[in-house]
């Protein structure tokens, strides 16, 4: 066993390697900071708090499109809805057209960009129950469904700003669905690192970390049935989570209804202690799954990514792509753990 | 020619793929806004404006480690002095300790962290005039030629931060630098992307947009004999620039003092061009160069990215690592061709 080898504080910083697409992180131990100082400052409750001028109080009043898909509550009133984007990235036409420019290529950004939104204005999903973001999951899920086979959609994005910091323009809770036709690198990175682990070890590389991640348990936040929690050894940022299912699963597009709920649990936990032990921090979450080109991705494994919002990405970051985490994963993924 | 079909406007967004590493970025023409709307509000004069209790006005009297370079002036006063990071991510450290925690592989963070400041607190490098941004430059290349060789150091990061939305936590200007043992995503992105169009071409993908670029002319911020300041095609922030070598080079160290004098230039240009059109925003730039790890990368062409922080990365950038940019390049090359 290693495991005494990563308690080292003395050193600075550690290099660690993602065990999916070999790219490394840093895990700056020596400059640490304390789990708590990595908590919010005190946010001012804004004029919209109480959702008089929300555009997503009242959809309809406010120029949004018609529903594509609308949920109710036992007493008929809606409970959410989803709507495509007022101000889309992505123009829905049915084919790109591809363009040249000297050595260069482009095509049309078309594809489709939906709001997926609940009712409560004030209610986050690190505060409703583990049914209600069950709810919402179900939500993506049927959007997901539709939008798949459609002409030029070979990937489709799900995910989750919150606070102004994490880059979510409307207070009121909100997810959102990009539907396009390119794979992003990150999961072409992914997906090919999966890939290439299964080649020489026949093993799916997220099953392997599952499996270390549940017996070891030092980075683990939640576990049930279905889902584990974890904040992953190679972190990108201070408390990371991912979301994982237990059962080798490549595509969320199949979950069913039980490992919904579970995964509903699963998130709503991480989500609410990540609120608890930064005091509402700025986060985004999204969702990554194989793509929805035609081709079989049998080795990947679909799952949830959490990014709370602690930094500020500076030069060094955007000029490698490698992260400096300014907590070592293990604290994080404790005190995570154990807050209540 | 295809020149005008980069016009329309009524489009919602393209897709634009990077001729060096094939990913494809979002350039949202529909919900694009005026270049003078990416202005920066403005900012409140800080407490240390004029460097009473900066640590880099007087390194000596602050706990800073001993210089590794200083330069001075005519009067024998210093102009430039480099020295350790105080607060260093990487450790300094002749060998590496690589371990393994189960399925996983890390390494001891283990480099070179320096600091590269300049000696007026307020004088930012967009308001330096060329020969002092030459300075700076002499400096990056006199470190980086002095560390490049040294044991475990494989790939040398020199980048700027200014302005706190750019990770700048001093306020006087500073550079950093950081030696490290491993080859970051994004270079290895850029060195396989050259290989592969060098090997399918026969030219280097740099030359070929160098080329393009200066006789097209509409993307061109700045050029003169040695340099041309463009902003990319496929642009991944709004504002974005690169100042690239007009001659083939792959390797930074090797620039001479003519060439450093034109780089001097063309980069001044740019940051102040991008100081005045955007009323002073918070920037990050960094130098992409072929690293020093022993092999040879003769179809890497080095050369000085810089992205302008105009807005918040959310979790569609952060989930696909493809960015939306809400300015075509072209409108923004043109704004800022033309300020004064």
């Amino acid at each position: 066993m290693e495991k005494e080898k990563t308690k080292k504080q003395s050193k600075i910083s550690e290099l660690r390697q993602d065990l999916v697409t070999g790219d490394w992180v840093v895990i700056a131990t020596g400059r640490a900071r304390r789990p708590e100082d990595f908590a919010a400052s005190e946010r001012a409750i804004e004029e919209d708090d109480f959702g008089k001028a929300c555009v997503f109080c009242h959809p309809e009043e406010t120029g949004q499109e018609k529903d594509v898909l609308m949920y109710q509550d036992q007493e008929g009133d809606w409970s959410l809805r989803v709507f495509p984007n007022k101000f889309p990235a992505f123009a829905r036409s049915r084919t790109p057209k591809h363009f040249e420019e000297g050595p260069y290529f482009a095509m049309d950004g078309i594809g489709y960009h939906e709001v997926i939104v609940t009712r409560d204005h004030i209610k986050q999903m690190a505060l409703m129950n583990p049914m209600e973001v069950a709810e919402v999951l179900d939500a993506y899920q049927e959007r997901y469904i539709d939008l798949m086979n459609r002409k030029s959609v070979n990937y489709i994005e799900i995910f989750h700003n919150h606070g102004k910091e994490a880059g979510a323009s409307i207070k009121h809770p909100h997810s959102q669905l990009m539907a396009i036709p390119v794979v992003s690198p990150y999961i072409k990175g992914e997906l090919e690192g999966a890939e290439t682990y299964y080649r020489s070890t026949k093993e799916c590389v997220y099953c392997t970390m599952n499996e270390w991640e549940c017996e070891d348990q030092k980075r683990v936040v939640f576990e049930n049935e279905e889902f584990v929690a974890f904040c992953p050894f190679a972190s990108r940022a201070a408390f990371e989570v991912w979301v994982v299912p237990k059962k080798h699963k490549p595509y969320f597009e199949r979950t069913n209804s039980e490992e919904k709920l579970a995964c509903g649990e699963a998130l709503q936990e991480s989500l609410n202690r990540i609120f608890k032990a930064l005091k509402d921090p700025a986060y985004n979450f999204y969702i990554h799954t194989a793509p929805c080109d035609g081709k079989d991705y049998l080795h990947y494994h679909w799952h949830i990514e959490i990014l709370p919002h602690t930094a500020t990405w500076a030069g060094f970051e955007l000029s490698t792509g490698i992260e400096i985490s300014t907590i070592q994963p293990e604290i994080a993924a404790e005190y995570l753990r154990n807050i209540n």
